[in-house]
Order: structure tokens, then sequence, then C-alpha cells
């Protein structure tokens, strides 16, 4: 009897080997033969599943946004009767921006994915779709966040979203510089005052 | 007689063919041996001003970062006397914000050296100590944009002054990703809003 194979299990593991070498090494580290090494295949076994690196990056790419998975945010977000819609907000930014130990340095990851689709039109469109999809995700939270109180225009919503999702980016790449989490209570404050803001 | 040599020239020469180089290509197209090509050195002389690549790295995120110059903002800006102090914040936020096709477009090499810098402990200082003065330098100038008005606390101005230096950051990502410079205009709104809760 033939061995069955789950194959989206095996591309799965391959891309969170890429994922750690690349976290640890940078984008040199994660070459096809360190990756087909460390996940136990052999090279040419490797490309069935993925034909180059540049698939296994965007393979990677996507996996780490997932991680973020700011979409849909309120639809998958299971909120409570009567929940709080600023403790909403704070709780959803508070997920999404880097302040722990593992999404500070998931962070270099980022980098490495946003460094190689400042050249590879592909890549750079999944990061711009993934930008789109966090552009209309935020504007629906913050619209829940201002249920029953003034609400802002679309045209204000879409620059806050903006401005949070740039805040979030900055911050990847503050926190990188500041490994042990010297800014973390800094980023803290940030998101109480983009509170403050929303419910004002 | 022997020929004068302006070391200094010389050096911000290769400084600026490394900027390029990485510019166009990341930072795989600056490598020691294209940057002499370029220079018009032969290997062996590059050396002389440059032990190695990461010290042109280094020297070349210095540069970059001088660019931007947000170093003593207020101290080099020129404010003309009777000068609107949220006028003087607009400026110099748009400034240092990436909007120009230029600005965006150095964004690409500000991304090589993120990189870098998370896995070289002396560039990640550099890109620390250049973010430590831009964050003294952001709070002189809301403190100023504030003259005669509602001034915030310290810890208001730090929260504020990183908010302001990570949408920066940020933004140099989105704009990498949207080269055409689709969301130029909402910066602007971004850097207006800004202002608009500093002189609230």
């Amino acid at each position: 009897m033939p061995k069955i194979i789950d194959h989206d299990k095996r591309r799965r593991e391959i891309v969170d080997v890429a994922k750690r070498l690349m976290l640890e090494g940078g984008f040199e580290a994660a070459t096809m033969r360190s990756i087909a090494a460390e996940a136990g295949f052999a090279n040419g076994a490797l490309k069935h599943y993925f034909p180059g690196k540049d698939s296994i990056i965007a393979a990677t790419f996507e996996s780490v946004l997932a991680e973020m998975d700011p979409e849909g945010a309120l639809d998958n977000l299971d909120v409570p009767e009567g929940a709080d819609p600023a403790q909403v907000l704070r709780d959803r930014l508070r997920q999404t921006m880097p302040l722990t130990d593992y999404a500070i340095s998931a962070g270099r990851v980022l980098l490495v994915l946003w460094d190689h689709a400042a050249s590879n039109p592909e890549l750079a469109k999944i990061y711009r779709d993934f930008l789109q999809r966090w552009q209309s995700s935020t504007v629906s939270l913050l619209k829940y966040a201002q249920k029953g109180r003034a609400q802002s225009t679309d045209e204000e919503l879409d620059a806050l979203a903006l401005e949070i999702i740039s805040i979030t980016i900055g911050a990847n790449v503050v926190n990188l510089m500041h490994p042990k989490g010297e800014q973390v209570a800094t980023y803290h404050q940030i998101i109480d005052n983009i509170i403050k803001r929303t419910q004002g």
C-alpha cells in the first residue's frame, strides 16, 4: 500500500523551517540546501513542494502575516455580549503590536520579507493585499469601538487606520533594535492614547 | 609633488556608490567588488578607506540617517521670527516622512540596513543611538509647537514622539509597497491630525 503523505502538512513544516532559519540568521541562512537539510529532505524532494526559494519566501510571508491575523478581525473575534468596545479595541491592538519577546523576534522575518518584496513585484503584491485587508479590518474595528459615540467620517477612519498600521510596522523595527523590550511600556501607552482618541 | 587626496571626499563617494547599489539591487548588489568597480578603485585600494563591507554599511547607515537629519531639528531649523509653531511642526514632519519619490525609494536602503542591524550589534547600536536623538529632537519640536498652549507632560510627549517616529518608519515600508505614491495623500492627512492633536 502506498504511504499516504499529507502534502499540506509537509509544506507547513518546510515553511516553519524556513521561518526559523530566517529568524536566526536572516535571508542568507535560509538556502534551499539548509531548508532541505533541516526539514529532513533531499534537495530534489524539497523542489516537489516548492520549485524554488521565491515560492518558499512567498509561503513564509503568507504564514507570518497569517500569524498577525488582522484579517476580518471583528468577524473572527468572539466579542462577548456587552463587551466594552474600548477594551475590544485595546485587546486587538495589543495582539497585533509586537509587544512580546516572540512577536519582537518574529519582526526579523518581516524585515527579510519586506526587503525582498522591495525588488520582487509578486512579494510586494502579497504584502500590499495584506495591507489592504489589514486596513479594512482596522476600519471595521474602529467603527465598532465608536459604537454609541461620535462617529468619525470614512476619510478620518481611513487615516486613523493607516496611522495604526504604520505605528505597528514602525514598532516592529524599533523593538527589534531594543530586543530587551525597552520600548514596550511606551507602546502600551501609545495604544491607550489611540483608544482615548477613538473614544473622543 | 605628491598628489593631495581628499580622503573624506573619497569616503563619501564610496558611500554614495554603496547607497546607489543597495537602492537598485538590495544588499547583495553592493559587494566590495561591485562598489570598488563603480567607484573606480582597485579592490585593494577600497580597503584603504573601508576595511570591509561592515564598515561601508555602517558609514552608509550614518549617511542615510543624516539625510533625514532629525538630529537637533529645532537648533538647526531656522525658525523665522513670528513663525506659526503648527506650520513649523508640519514642515518638519513632512520633511522626515517619506512623501517624495526620492524619499520613498531611499526607504529601500533603510530596509537593507535594518535587516543587517538585526544581526549586527554594532549596526543596531548606530540605529538605536539615532532613534534616541530622533526621539529627543521630536520632543523638543513638540514642546515648541505647543508654545503658548496647554503643555503635555513629559510622559505624554515621549509617547507622542515615539508614535510619530513609528508612523514615519511604518510609512517607509508602506510606501515602498506603493511606489506610485498611492498612500502619500493619507500620510499628509495623518500629519495634519498629529498637528491638531498637538495643538489640542
